[in-house]
């Protein structure tokens, strides 16, 4: 059953099931696409599904742009830690925090938009295109397309600003890479913490959710070996989060976000 | 046919379909609950579909708080914005984007986790805890339980902390009152922005993309007045966005998330 493989512990097991539990707990990321192309059908569906998704006082703050042009993913796969598939994915989609929008609505009325200066509206910006992508994942997911997430579209976000025409009061919040999967990729269901770790009754309680890393760890080490990679999970994270060091150029984002004309105060 | 009532558009129309997508098309926010509660099997599955949402270089940085306690909830319901919903619902979940983990596994093994004090990695907190919450609407919607996001569980951040115990470098990011949909409520598919003004090839086309809005805000206009609300989208959009007065409390965000332990410099 797949929640095993979700949680790579042949304890694990769910009681209730629906086609979309099955399917989400079956998601993997895909990093490998075969020829066939994505429609501009299933585009349509994609981009609806998105818009599905709940958004904070129907604010709408994100726009995405479609990018099929061989040339253009090249580029922004330059700019977005030289990861191939980016070039490889039929489609490639750039999620972008849009409060430029509002920012229209209120020229064209003579009117001041003030709180999309603050940071709780950028973050409302990220989350509401989150929650947007995730809708677009998991149709993709049911039309038999695979996707992967690229967060390195941050890396450089004036450069792909410039090469999308972005205008001033948006964001490239995060990629989307999206084309049906190549089975000979070799990847799997990444394990996840076991819930205990994360779910909490009424109050959070950290030491007992954290009882629950060390077999975590030992299931995501073993995981890690089947594909080549080092280290157990704790290792991992602490390797990413050391510091601006690991953080691909992205410990600027506060200053390009205000360049960018989302200050965030 | 259910893309009609998301665009408010008759002439709205997709060639393909899913389980998944038909879902999605038909999802609305539902404030009014039945009696019955949500199981425990059932929230299981709601947090393994969390869990198996992408999350960047597999952080996991969040964890939630399921809480079900009739007091609790009426005191969360007043710090959210009195939304008497919450106390109704039979599940309220608090997800929270949560760096404190990082800093214990940091802690414990003698190092430190300087990225975590970044926007960037806030900014993580809140994208990936929001792709966690979106797989879980859809789960709760395949086994016919409703829900609604509730944002004003930011307008006072430690008030909500304190009530939940929550460890610093934790921040409740949003909450999600779940139940089954009670069918009297007057509630319906809220119709979006039409595609045209949210998707761009290649590259980002403002003026071409808000050539759509007047249509929108006649069709909204439309949409409101069933529900005895006033004003069109853009009208909407723009009291929402006026200024600190219009923020509830959370154009304080950014100092508030210093002293939770999330500096996002």
């Amino acid at each position: 059953m797949s929640v095993v493989a979700r949680y790579g512990d042949p304890a694990a097991s769910l009681t209730v099931a629906s086609e979309v539990l099955a399917l989400q707990l079956a998601r993997r990321s895909v990093r490998r696409f075969g020829d066939r192309p994505v429609t501009e059908e299933e585009l349509a569906a994609l981009v609806a599904a998105a818009q599905s998704a709940p958004t904070s006082s129907n604010l709408q703050p994100w726009s995405v742009v479609a990018v099929r042009d061989p040339d253009r993913k090249d580029r922004l796969a330059e700019l977005a830690g030289r990861q191939a598939f980016i070039s490889q994915a039929p489609l490639f989609l750039i999620w972008v925090a849009d409060l430029s929008r509002a920012r229209r609505l209120a020229r064209r009325s003579g009117t001041e938009v003030v709180a999309a200066d603050y940071l709780e509206t950028t973050i409302i910006g990220f989350v509401d295109t989150a929650l947007a992508a995730q809708n677009t994942v998991l149709a993709a997911e049911s039309l038999g397309l695979g996707s992967v997430f690229v967060g390195a579209i941050r890396n450089h976000p004036e450069a792909v600003a410039a090469e999308l025409g972005l205008p001033p009061h948006t964001v490239a919040a995060f990629g989307l890479a999206v084309g049906t999967p190549d089975a000979t990729e070799p990847a799997g269901v990444k394990p996840r913490l076991p819930q205990a770790a994360v779910l909490h009754r009424e109050r959070f309680d950290a030491a007992a959710a954290d009882t629950h890393i060390a077999a975590y760890d030992e299931r995501l080490s073993t995981y890690n070996t089947r594909y080549g990679l080092p280290g157990n999970w704790s290792d991992r994270v602490l390797a990413r989060l050391r510091g601006p060091e690991s953080m691909a150029g992205r410990h600027t984002l506060r200053q390009t976000l205000e360049r960018l004309g989302l200050p965030s105060r």
